[in-house]
């Protein structure tokens, strides 16, 4: 393997370590929102909210990414954000 | 709406931000790394690469998401920068 592709790989290897810990940060985040909607008895998933943080994103994107396929990592990540707080809700109902 | 929630939503959308720019920096990576295997003639997809990416993310891991769900979200973001590669590879083809 050459050195250019080591040192192109160690760089994406950095930012998968600032993806993991952001994805988690805003795993975190989504928790505190659920225990914040639970005592306000609003409902967790919050479809216009989701439609709106979609397309604040993706009118961001300046590629190489296409609009399509953020769209669908976007959805990816919410939605495992959104199991997260239903697994909150349920152990919480439990406790 | 609270302003605790809208607190908490504002740092999500901040952590979306984020996530955007790193995601699509992690595409001109891959690209760029497409490029020198191209020029080399290795194979783009590499298994046993992915496989040490991914355990080593998740390694990683201190939650709060499990590592199922991680692999789950990092196997769609690496196939989305492998889908890039082979577009390159089409075009360059055509060129």
């Amino acid at each position: 393997m050459s050195n250019k592709l080591d040192e192109l790989r160690n760089r994406v290897d950095e930012i998968n370590v600032q993806l993991l810990n952001l994805i988690n940060e805003r795993a975190r985040l989504v928790q505190e929102i659920g225990r914040v909607k639970e005592t306000q008895g609003v409902n967790r998933y919050d479809p216009v909210r989701e439609r709106k943080m979609l397309d604040s994103i993706l009118e961001k994107n300046d590629g190489p990414f296409e609009k399509s396929t953020l769209q669908h990592l976007f959805k990816e990540i919410f939605k495992a954000g959104l199991e997260l707080q239903e697994d909150d809700h349920r152990k919480a109902l439990l406790v």
